[in-house]
């Protein structure tokens, strides 16, 4: 890619594009709200900026995983099983797509099952998406049903591939979009910066405790561990986000350059 | 790959598993057909052998890139037309992949758009397809759009694919099952044997000369490229070319340990 762009991986979280208590029910209101929010900033830059977006599983992944018995542990070696997962993924990827070519967003699926692999590590070849964003393209990912070695097919987190795609292609800015405004301290405000797991152990729990935060523990460690800084924020801090790379809870990047 | 498997690559074409003039109509008992005879041949040798399939557009993908003005040169940035193309062709990798679970073949889809790009040469990462055969799955990848350096995207065909994936993964057969028995002399017999273009540029026309074959002439030229020996065949032969790597037309690889 070309080093003149700068570049953002955006996640769009399931619990927020989706009603997550309602099988395979797109949240239309959220979800073109956050595609109005994308177009406005995108055609505001057209040149400078390049993004990725990222949308997790919300009602249409979580659902059909478990009633198949996959996770991102336990797979399967049923290809039909597998097949049904992978298409109830597409089927919310269409709607993601679709209300961004609705708000004049160049937007085309990269779905994982087709381009990457457990193999102890991820791997996610990045011709296809490379190539989208030098031709002026929004790549959309998300979560999915990828082959792992020795285990058949499992899961492959949102979460998971925005760390490796902005570790891979050497993201600027980081962000995840869901239903809650940041990590949360004890009386429910937002704790504005985090620079090490031990600013938050006391609210999301020692390295060993379960995660009981929903998966907010494992994120903020997973972007701990990135050079960009990264940012945890609600659909209304989204426009914040794009304009500034800061909003909500912001997660310091190892780069100190980078992460001003 | 393990090295103990044979890896054989078998292109069903689009004419074959759709009605080429009915708008986006499967060619079920065609489709149907060719599934029962990769299971019955799947189910005699589950451990010895790897398969990829990859299928044409037919009657999903012409319709839909000619309306948009996509080919294999013309490029669009249209997402959105881009998008409905590439939709079409699911709809037909979803038959394609329920005909195959159908017959107890455990076929997982391969997006091209997902995984490929063009690059001056294609560029099509292995990961996913290497880890789907590793895990005795069978990729079913198709023709598709993909994204073309300073055109947008463009039409990759599924021939092409065909011949990337039997180079970069070294296979030992390579089929291409259609409408047609094989190629054909003045008098409509099969030739049997194709060593050399000269062979065959009585009937196709030479070096220079338009492709009024629909497009053999073009198949027998990369074919002849590749190391591995290749067969172009009907579907009545599907099963002699599972058994024993020859059927119809035999063009010869260049890798002479290989091609017998």
């Amino acid at each position: 890619m070309s080093t003149t762009h700068s570049l953002t991986v955006l996640k769009l979280g399931g619990s927020l594009i989706t009603h997550k208590d309602q099988r395979e029910t797109v949240d239309w209101n959220s979800l073109d709200r956050a595609c109005a929010t994308i177009g406005t900033f995108l055609g505001d830059l057209p040149d400078e900026h390049r993004l990725i977006i990222v949308h997790g599983g919300g009602s249409f992944g979580h659902h059909n995983a478990a009633e198949h018995g996959v996770s991102s542990t336990e797979g399967s070696t049923d290809a039909r099983a597998l097949t049904a997962i992978h298409h109830a993924m597409g089927e919310l990827n269409g709607a993601v797509l679709g209300g961004l070519h609705d708000h004049g967003i160049d937007a085309l699926p990269v779905r994982p099952l087709s381009v990457a692999a457990q193999d102890g590590p991820l791997q996610f070849p990045t011709a296809s998406v490379e190539a989208m964003l030098d031709e002026g393209f929004v790549p959309v990912t998300h979560g999915d049903v990828v082959v792992d070695d020795r285990k058949g097919g499992t899961i492959l987190s949102g979460d998971d591939i925005v760390v490796s795609l902005a570790r891979t292609l050497g993201a600027d800015r980081v962000g995840l979009c869901s239903t809650v405004p940041g990590v949360l301290d004890d009386d429910d405000a937002v704790i504005s910066q985090v620079d090490t797991y031990d600013d938050v152990a006391s609210v999301l729990g020692g390295s060993d405790a379960t995660d009981v935060t929903g998966g907010m523990a494992h994120k903020v460690r997973q972007l701990l561990a990135l050079d960009a800084a990264a940012a945890i924020f609600a659909l209304d801090d989204l426009s914040q986000f794009l304009e500034h790379g800061t909003a909500g809870t912001v997660i310091s990047g190892h780069d100190e350059e980078r992460s001003h």
